[in-house]
């Protein structure tokens, strides 16, 4: 069997090449003594043991550069993450090589709310049958986002207020006993972060916010190149600051808060009720084909935006106007280099985010706004099980 | 003449010696190469060059911890540092030593707002002075401190809102001229933090905000030890969030700036208000007593809270509670460790602090602010100047 677990690194420079060679692809062993400076002798070694760990592997003749022919050196071929992306309704897993590429890919519809049971065992079925179908017995490693705060340290969700059942359910340690390999668990805003880091259109920036608009609302932010997570591990949680005094009542028990307005929950209630109450006939319409005690979600918002509903459009620009009044204010405070926003909400997309900007480049600090990219993802499902593969990589390719 | 411009470290280990015996005072051979995790010769010969630069020196023998007596090293005596605080009405200087004491202090009112060329020279004058009054030709560095946006690598005041003239000047290089050694420049609310953590309550934290009200409002943001000051360097500008939709016109031209509510600017023009509308007999009084064209500041006010004036208790609740929506949402975001409340108004005390407190706590994640303590800084005016020192400190204690 090829796919085995593959060892660790044992100094910090080979840590150091095997993320250089996962995010940039084959290099020379020139080309990484200069990158890392360290002498060539030095290099030669590294990549040597990185090979009998059987983390790296030779991968032809590199370029030309005069002089005696370098060789490139790959990740080994063999070295498979898993990451595994819990939704508040959906369950997705892939499989990656070690440059977290997706060889395979499955995923079912689950309400998270079922409980860590039932969910947990799905995950592992998918996991198990995506192995399987690429003939790997057991991964480096996986990585795992949930919708909710997690205790990073301790690998479990703490008081979720979206996954009933969850709170402080030891997730991390349970599928590590059921997998046989390293498992690490993060909530789901931080992992999409660390997908748009590796693979999106954040490769290039060193401090940016991800913003997820999905059933909930969260921010993963990056600070030089690392995710921080607060002291209690509960940073970027957005969706609860408070934009206006009064409002619906939140899922978090307070008044006003932007997800209590905002996301794909108060989109399907405010879109359900617009139905109901004559105010949008297109709503209407797509309530009625789903027939008795049918809901509408944010994809019918959607729907009904592009069929010109009038009510619908609304519900976009007030809901964007309210996330820009947020990140106008995270700006000021935090003067990132790029917002990148994602989750299935944000796939309303442009009108959504000309009010995001609106709000954002009206309302922050001139200074700040000067070159402030505001963008929408590019990578859709992808960047939670692609983040959650880069979580466990990250963690794999480290220095002891 | 003994103070005179010290050498600079030579290695990364000189430079963290240099940092620990700043920070914690001094310490044995021994004790330093087991902190910094290297070999005793190697420290030994790292100290030894630390006193052929003039940098270390010897501090008598050290508590036995059983085998042969080791000796303690201390900062040179000779090192010497300025910190420069530029305030909106104030010019402060003091003169420190190498783990920043002040040793000798001069403060003028100024109005900021009179242009760089007359209160840089002040600054300059009293510098001149503090150091003659203890016997330095050339300190080792200068920090200085202004009220205002600061583009750090450019050395100089970015678009100031309050400071008028001073967009552009180059106040790094125009001081490092005159005094003959490094001048570094910062936003003096960045300062106040750097200040805090050395000698305030912020000492034990890694991740704190600091938040001054003074004239305006800002924050300094502190990550993992370091300052964080954003992709443009304006981070924790946060005086200019908005927390209602309308409101008083901020003189960065928007409305409903936290500002434009709060700060020294707006609790004197409210309380000027109130004074003339016969809304506060205490703070009409106090106006009476400034004659003819008088005005109040935020210490009037303070004066009036202690008289028990209702009207200007009120003020200081409303200004409280906006503040605390903004803290709030903040924590929800940054789940800080601590947060220090600094800067003149901040001296309104305990009905403020109350105030912020109450909001904080009752509007942020409960996982966030459960070891989250809101403090006032204890440190009054000395947080600037001895901040300034600590940037210039950080500097000159840097890795080559």
């Amino acid at each position: 069997m090829a796919h085995t677990l593959a060892g660790r690194p044992e100094t910090a420079t080979q840590a150091k090449v095997l993320k250089l060679l996962r995010d940039e692809g084959p290099l020379s062993r020139v080309e990484l003594a200069d990158r890392l400076g360290v002498s060539r002798t030095t290099m030669a070694s590294e990549v040597s043991r990185l090979t009998e760990l059987g983390l790296a592997e030779g991968a032809g003749p590199a370029a030309s550069r005069g002089g005696r022919r370098s060789t490139l050196v790959d990740l080994s071929s063999d070295v498979r993450f898993v990451g595994v992306a819990i939704g508040a309704t959906t369950v997705s897993v892939a499989l990656t090589d070690g440059r977290l590429t997706v060889l395979g890919q499955r995923s079912v519809d689950m309400d998270v709310r079922l409980g860590p049971e039932p969910v947990l065992a799905r995950a592992l079925e998918l996991t198990h049958k995506v192995l399987a179908e690429h003939g790997v017995t057991r991964p480096a490693g996986v990585g795992v986002g949930v919708p909710g705060p997690v205790d990073f340290h301790g690998g479990m969700p703490v008081s979720p207020p979206i996954m009933p059942g969850w709170d402080g359910y030891p997730v991390r340690d349970a599928l590590a006993r059921e997998l046989g390999c390293p498992v690490l668990l993060d909530n789901d805003v931080n992992v999409m972060a660390l997908g748009e880091q590796h693979s999106g259109v954040a490769k290039a920036a060193r401090d940016f916010l991800f913003v997820k608009i999905g059933t909930g609302i969260g921010c993963g932010i990056v600070v030089d190149g690392q995710l921080y997570r607060g002291v209690d591990g509960c940073a970027g949680d957005i969706g609860h600051i408070r934009v206006e005094e009064f409002g619906p009542t939140c899922a978090c028990g307070n008044t006003g808060c932007l997800e209590a307005f905002f996301g794909g929950a108060a989109l399907a209630r405010d879109a359900l009720a617009a139905a109901r109450g004559g105010r949008s006939p297109a709503l209407a319409s797509l309530l009625a084909e789903k027939g008795e005690n049918g809901e509408l979600t944010g994809a019918d918002v959607a729907a009904a935006v592009a069929m010109g509903d009038p009510y619908s459009v609304q519900m976009i620009r007030d809901g964007g106007h309210r996330v820009g009044w947020v990140l106008a204010s995270l700006v000021s405070f935090f003067n990132p280099g790029l917002i990148v926003i994602g989750g299935r909400v944000a796939r309303l997309g442009h009108p959504l985010l000309a009010e995001i900007r609106g709000v954002v480049y009206r309302r922050s600090l001139p200074l700040a706004t000067g070159n402030l990219p505001v963008v929408l993802s590019e990578m859709g499902d992808d960047a939670g099980v692609v983040g959650a593969a880069a979580l466990i990589s990250d963690a794999i390719f480290a220095a002891p």
